[in-house]
């Protein structure tokens, strides 16, 4: 991990590469794409030596990310904070016993898995993804690990789209986001 | 990175955290489960080191990852050799202009996508999977990246299927593989 001297003018080079690509996935939203930040070898581990700065302290045994993008920061935060990662995913593509909870689409309902031995109960764990949005994934993901009896520190985002209020839905833990759009 | 002092012993570590599960996805079929290795944070850091001192000599600009588990390793592996992450993603996730490649399944055809401005011509990049089975992501992978003009350094994989003969598909680029099981 490199050391960050000047804190905003990184979150500025990050927020410079976040892409808004209009009428994605439909007519009238405006999709964060986070691709040209991903790209950019300097932003990328900027962004995740941000994270890890962030959330070092909590001392993570576990980062959590969520199938597919959650898999890109988790994984690469895991790795820098010497935790272990533990993927949850849409339904049927875990191969053991799983949990499941099911959450709220605009339009019918998607659900979300995990392994049902992923940790040990009472194990120090933190969810990670790129974007919170309405925050209906974040909160599933956070039901699958009380019932697999983590100590839930927090979620981590590397953005938070703040007009979609989807931070009252984690009531349960911290919510800590790099980037905040209001 | 830490320096790897005995590579076999960290194989046979790394070996031991695949579990089999067998008859998934289907019956007859015995699927090689990779988060017990994910959720070992010794094991986890250990392969994604044995990965980077084995590729870290190509000095790879880019590191693609195929959704979903390639964005595991391709990440970390992305992030610990200060090279850009490129997801290649399942149809209609990305959100600006994509190359499209369609691959054969076992019945059908499925397709894998990457955004058309990714990478810059003849950037040195490598592709990164958890799996290789039969190597039809992986060639269409391959496929994309040509497309894009880019120098394909090679095929890096965890785990190789070697009775599945799937290396025989990438004759554009070497394979490496962490574990092959023959």
């Amino acid at each position: 991990m490199s050391k960050i001297s000047d804190r905003s003018a990184a979150l500025a080079q990050i927020e410079g590469l976040i892409r808004d690509v209009p009428d994605f996935p439909k007519p009238g939203i405006i999709f964060k794409d986070i691709t040209p930040l991903l790209g950019d070898a300097k932003g990328f581990a900027l962004a995740i030596d941000l994270m890890a700065a962030d959330l070092g302290h909590l001392k993570p045994e576990y980062i959590v990310g969520t199938e597919s993008r959650g898999f890109i920061f988790g994984a690469a935060l895991a790795y820098e904070l010497g935790a272990g990662f533990i993927p949850v995913r849409k339904p049927g593509k875990l191969p053991a016993a799983v949990h499941s909870c099911e959450y709220d689409l605009e339009y019918g309902t998607d659900a979300v898995e995990v392994h049902r031995d992923a940790l040990q109960h009472g194990a120090r764990t933190l969810i990670v993804d790129d974007l919170l949005a309405t925050g209906g994934t974040a909160r599933a993901t956070g039901e699958l690990l009380r019932r697999l009896g983590a100590d839930l520190l927090g979620y981590a985002f590397l953005i938070e789209l703040a007009f979609l209020n989807g931070r009252q839905q984690m009531a349960d833990a911290p919510v800590q986001s790099l980037i905040i759009i209001e």
